[in-house]
């Protein structure tokens, strides 16, 4: 950019390559770094540099972990008969905010014939041999094609087995007005209506 | 944040520093430097760090500057005659988009009484040195109360010298339609009006 000192200019360039991160904010980013205190921009690079060096993947989830396991499952307090199966370490996050108190089990992604990816490339070996000693599986895959097939998948190979497996309710959501929902999701919503006394 | 690990919630924390980066986005930005390549992140990382080490202040017109004077002022290029006086260092960056040619001059802030700037915490007096040789000034404060009080300083200290002062125009931003502009800026572009064969 012009009329920008080239080291200011590495750093907006560096912040541009973030998603959703355009030239405009990457600019007002740049500059706020400039603004920072030395002591700040330290404390930011090194936790920066320190993310690749500490963090791994947890060997029982999969989820990201500092140590061989994760700190949900080194959390004796957690439910280990309850597994909640999600597609990346970063749909945890969101379903801790709603208070689940079981552990997690990460696929790594989603069936997807079109992209080539098959119940082999996924981290289903190790599912299938954690859920013997478990009771409910709760599938919180997305309600996509890609996330239907591959709790479809999941529901098939545990079909032996004695465990209860979910799958995340569909229908309107909290707060939600009937006029800006879809067909889709109100058919759904129909088709899996529950009884007004168990409703929260 | 819950299920994270602490290397990670740091840099999520970093990033909530950011102005305009609310936690969501911190949290994307977050897992993204996760899933970048340790070259990339070094990169990013270092870039940072120089930032603070390598860039000051232009010791003519007081812009971002790697050395002793910044690539504007090192531009022989460029009209020394007209110097443009602006703000902050960052409204060079917009004003060199407009193609303009000559040098300028960062006041770094402008006169407001109510939060106890005046004209001596500007960088007024070098200012008055540099325009001795030159021969317009071209005031690019903002159209605000302080930037309007500030326009009217330096055309005051100035008024001795033969030296062409003029400010930015202002009136309907191009392409804008009557129906939304303001009362103040639709009576300043009749007040400003100009002869339509000397309009682009």
């Amino acid at each position: 950019m012009k009329g920008l000192p080239p080291t200011l200019n590495k750093v907006i360039e560096a912040f541009t390559r973030f998603p959703g991160i355009g030239n405009k904010t990457a600019h007002r980013l740049g500059l706020h770094v400039l603004k920072s205190t030395e002591n700040d921009i330290e404390t930011f690079a090194h936790a920066l540099l320190n993310l690749k060096n500490k963090i791994s993947t947890c060997s029982v989830c999969y989820n990201f972990s500092e140590g061989d396991k994760c700190e949900i499952c080194l959390d004796e307090k957690r439910d280990k008969n309850i597994i909640c199966i999600c597609e990346e370490p970063s749909d945890i996050f969101l379903l801790e905010k709603t208070g689940y108190r079981g552990v997690y089990h990460v696929l790594g992604g989603l069936i997807s014939p079109l992209d080539g990816i098959g119940p082999d490339d996924l981290n289903m070996v190790s599912l299938k041999n954690r859920t013997e000693s478990s009771k409910e599986l709760i599938i919180a895959t997305d309600a996509s094609v890609e996330g239907d097939t591959t709790a479809l998948y999941i529901s098939k190979i545990l079909d032996s087995t004695k465990i209860k497996i979910t799958r995340l309710a569909r229908g309107l959501p909290v707060g939600g007005h009937l006029e800006y929902v879809d067909e889709a999701t109100l058919a759904r919503s129909i088709h899996e209506r529950v009884e007004v006394d168990s409703a929260l």
